[in-house]
C-alpha cells in the first residue's frame, strides 16, 4: 500500500467489514437494552447500518473494485468491549455503559468516514464523496440521538 | 457493576489503561512518521498523554479510589490497527493512514471522555467534571490538529 488511492481502497474494505460486524453485534445490544428509547435507537441504527452496507457497495463501484471486507482489528475490539459490558453490567450501569459503548463505535465510524470523505475529495471522486457524506451525516445523527438518550436518563 | 458510580469507576479504569497503552504506542508512530509536521504532532501528543495519565490520577482521587487500569479491548484493537498500518504501508499511504489511525484513537477518547464527563455531572462530582473537561478539550484540539495536517498535505 503506497498511494492515496490504495489507502482509500484499504480503508474502504475496513469500514465495509466494520459495518457488517456491527449488523451482527447490534441484535445482542437490542436484546440487552431494557430502556424502550435505547432499544428503539439500536433498532433504527440496525436498519441504517444495513443501508450503509449498500451505500458502501456503491463506493466500491465508483472505484471499479468488488465489494469486499478486510478484517478490522479496531471494530473487533470495540465490539468485544460492548459484549463484555453485556456480560458484566446490569441495571443502570448496563443502560449507561451500553450507550457509552455504542457512542464509542459511532465515534470510530465518524473518524473513518471523515478520513475517507477527505480522501475522496482529494482523489476527485465526487460520487464517493457524496455517498460517504450521506453515511457520515447519518452516523453523526445516530451519535447525537444517543447523547440525547444519555442526558435525558439522568 | 450495577450503579452509575460503578459504571464511572469501571470506565475510568478503562481510559486509564488506554492512556497508558497510548504512551507505549506513540513512540512507534513517531518513528514511522517521516513528515515533520506529523512527527511533531505525535511528539506533542505523547507529552499530553502523559499529562492525561496524571489528570486521571486526580479523578481517581476524587472518588477515593486507587489509580489502576483495567484491560480495554477497544484501545487494544485500535492500537493493533495502527501497528498493522506501520507494517503494511509506505510513502503517501503510510502518512495518510497514520493520520487516520491516530484520529480513530482520538475519536475513541473523545467518546469516552464525553461519557465520563456527563456521568461526573450527573453524579455531582464537580472536581472530576472539571478534570475530564480539561482532558476532553485537549483530545478535541489534538484531533483538529491532525485534521489540519491531513487537509494541508493533499
Amino acid at each position: 500500500m503506497k498511494t492515496k488511492a490504495e489507502a482509500f481502497h484499504h480503508t474502504l474494505k475496513d469500514v465495509y467489514y466494520a459495518e457488517k460486524a456491527i449488523t451482527q453485534a447490534l441484535p445482542k445490544m437490542i436484546d440487552a437494552a431494557s430502556d424502550a428509547n435505547l432499544k428503539g435507537a439500536f433498532e433504527d441504527h440496525l436498519q441504517e447500518t444495513k443501508e450503509h452496507v449498500k451505500l458502501l457497495q456503491k463506493v466500491f463501484a465508483s472505484i471499479d473494485k468488488p465489494s469486499e471486507g478486510e478484517k478490522c482489528d479496531a471494530i473487533e475490539g470495540l465490539i468485544k468491549e460492548a459484549e463484555g459490558i453485556i456480560e458484566e453490567a446490569s441495571g443502570v450501569a448496563l443502560r449507561e455503559c451500553l450507550i457509552g459503548a455504542a457512542q464509542a463505535v459511532e465515534h470510530y465510524e465518524i473518524a473513518r468516514y471523515g478520513t475517507l470523505r477527505e480522501w475522496a475529495k482529494q482523489l476527485k471522486n465526487d460520487r464517493a464523496h457524496d455517498l460517504l457524506s450521506q453515511i457520515l451525516d447519518m452516523e453523526k445523527a445516530a451519535n447525537a440521538k444517543l447523547t440525547g438518550i444519555a442526558v435525558s436518563g439522568q
